[in-house]
């Protein structure tokens, strides 16, 4: 029988893409964006300390001086020297030829998840983790085997080997190991051995998202994962958290074998990362900026960790936890269960227009976070991390 | 029976990547790049025509006035609103809400393919087409549904109804409607408006590549597709080829009502692109400098393309045929039968040391282009093509 009514034709989108909904994180850094709010929500870098006079000396530099700047080009071998010299600061022994430029980690990671994962495959990750890596995945329809992260310790080793051990294939491990978002953990010494030893005996690879690897406050982080095995870990950095975001500039250190591979991946995203920024990312370092910018990040936000963490044993109800990260931008406060941090947000901003990213947000799989809120303090002065916790610590009295 | 041989566990690639290769011109781009050869190879524009002193002033304005100019940050609507006027220099009409931004129109085509493809979907495209639609829709390994071009009317529309009428439910079609990259053709007007209708009739959207649309010699390119459609056509722009390759910039003209999910596809690749960069681009064309790096291009362009053309008729045999394009950077030439233009290369270069792309690297399924080969004009002065084209002619001579 045929229909009478006539339906007017729709756009067929993919499978995936008719009921993708945008990222809770991303709706609610809209909202919790109005200017008046004071706002721990985002993971923004301050502006203030990123190095705009160097930078724009050095983009005037290599325009004045390089004919084939603005050209499309082959990755630059002198900013790839130069991140192999980074990774040695990070105690990462790597060759230029393992190093794979990106616009960004975010597209290493989406570069990475191209190469490795099949639609329908399985990929192990975090229940409570950055939502980019969520995000990314999300086209393939994975099957997602969740860990949960002990907030001492990071990751919890033993759930990982138990789904390897139980026969899962993941396509991949993703793994922040220092200064994990929204977390603020970094994973122990003994789990990274252990966690680099089961992606070598099972076969699986490890995505290690090191975007916050260089902001260490008080001592330098542990070594990453990369250190441990260089066939097995896919390391990610970033210039976005030391330099700049909008240099949209990355890096993978990658088997040299897999460089063509993930060449031709890059292409079909975005052909390369820009010519331009590559020179000016290199005449920055060649000047020899990045060490005083980097001790000067990491003061700043060192201040900014400790006012944080001093006004959470000051101002906050005693029977709240949190991490206390070693460096990154976050920390992740556990409050009372029964406390619904998505209906406190709605109390803080309208009460005292102040802000934060309930755990919820970050939940990649069905988890018990509800309680929980995630904590920026890269972007706001001391003065403001001061005030912005007292007024979260009066609305949290009203609701305990 | 256990095997006794234990061999080393090796990282599991996707199934698509463990098969793929580099594409056949990217490889053969790396080939010719050689110091010494002459190259109509490449698809690069000219870089002496970059305006590299009017962005290097962009830039410092930029970031000496906007201390968030290196934040993350959404996409800039000043750039919007002067796409809409670009857009408009093309006959389009649109709004800045139908405004995307991408990192390049190959982003453009990667975000549409991820938000519209399923894994073994279908696709419509012409049997010899732009390598980067080609390598965008193979992590998806879609059944190809092919469709020949006419050298002087472009794309074989019946060919394109006979699949549709067939039962072909193609995620997308795929046009150049003007400066077909590789094959130098435009649509005639009659097939536009055929394509258009076809695509309403059977709810299959187009996605126009429009990277060559400001680059027209004589007079300007026919209205693009999207003048028909704004439903069903998406159009790609992009500013690598009318300002620079390594802005990395390009744009959307979508469905207002797709925008958020576009925007969640393009945050998976690399979350935004670069603040900086829309805003210097944002600055360059406030100060009103666009039309004349136009004009220059135009004419600059325009004369190398009449001098590759008065050479193919000057010196190439008469058997020999050739696109008139009416844009862009190519010109495509079918030699007779019988010559093998892969072979044809390795003498060009070993004997004249000059270069083209052998039409065979740009065939997206097998078909039979393998005497033919493309020219690129833009990357050379008038001169350096009237010497390469004398030098290529006697290869050829020698050849048939």
């Amino acid at each position: 029988m045929m229909s009478t009514t006539t339906s007017k034709p729709e756009i067929r989108l993919a499978g995936w893409a008719s009921t993708m909904q945008r990222s809770l994180l991303r709706q609610m850094i809209g909202v919790v964006s109005q200017p008046g709010i004071l706002s721990f929500a985002g993971g923004l870098p301050d502006p203030a300390l990123f190095p705009r006079q160097e930078y724009a000396e050095a983009l005037a530099h290599v325009l004045a001086t390089d004919t084939q700047a603005l050209q499309y080009r082959p990755p630059f071998p002198p900013l790839k020297a130069h991140i192999v010299k980074l990774m040695a600061q990070r105690g990462v022994t790597c060759t230029e030829e393992q190093v794979f430029l990106t616009t960004g980690a975010q597209q290493g990671l989406d570069v990475l998840t191209r190469l490795l994962l099949d639609p329908g495959g399985e990929v192990l990750l975090e229940e409570v983790v950055y939502t980019g890596a969520q995000q990314v995945v999300a086209p393939f329809r994975p099957r997602l085997l969740p860990v949960a992260t002990d907030l001492r310790t990071g990751i919890d080793v033993d759930a990982v080997e138990k789904w390897l051990a139980g026969g899962a294939q993941p396509a991949y491990i993703y793994v922040i190991a220092d200064a994990h978002n929204p977390l603020g953990v970094s994973v122990s010494q003994s789990k990274r051995q252990r966690l680099v030893a089961l992606a070598r005996r099972y076969g699986v690879p490890l995505i290690e998202d090191d975007a916050y690897g260089f902001l260490s406050y008080g001592r330098p982080h542990q070594p990453p994962l990369r250190v441990l095995d260089s066939e097995w870990v896919f390391y990610l950095g970033s210039f976005s958290k030391i330099l700049a975001p909008a240099l949209r500039l990355g890096w993978i250190v990658a088997p040299e074998r897999l460089i063509p591979k993930l060449t031709v991946v890059k292409e079909m995203g975005d052909l390369e990362s820009s010519a331009l920024t590559q020179r000016a990312v290199a005449a920055y370092l060649d000047a020899g900026h990045l060490p005083a910018q980097l001790e000067k990040l990491r003061q700043a936000y060192g201040r900014r960790r400790d006012a944080m963490l001093a006004a959470l044993r000051r101002y906050f109800p005693a029977e709240a936890r949190w991490t206390e990260p070693t460096g990154g931008m976050f920390v992740w406060v556990t409050l009372p269960k029964g406390i619904n941090t998505a209906e406190l947000l709605e109390i803080a901003i309208a009460q005292e227009q102040v802000a934060f990213i309930p755990g919820h947000a970050f939940a990649a799989v069905d988890c018990d976070v509800r309680h929980c809120l995630r904590l920026n303090f890269s972007n706001c002065s001391v003065e403001r991390i001061e005030e912005g916790m007292q007024r979260l610590a009066r609305v949290l009295k009203a609701a305990c």
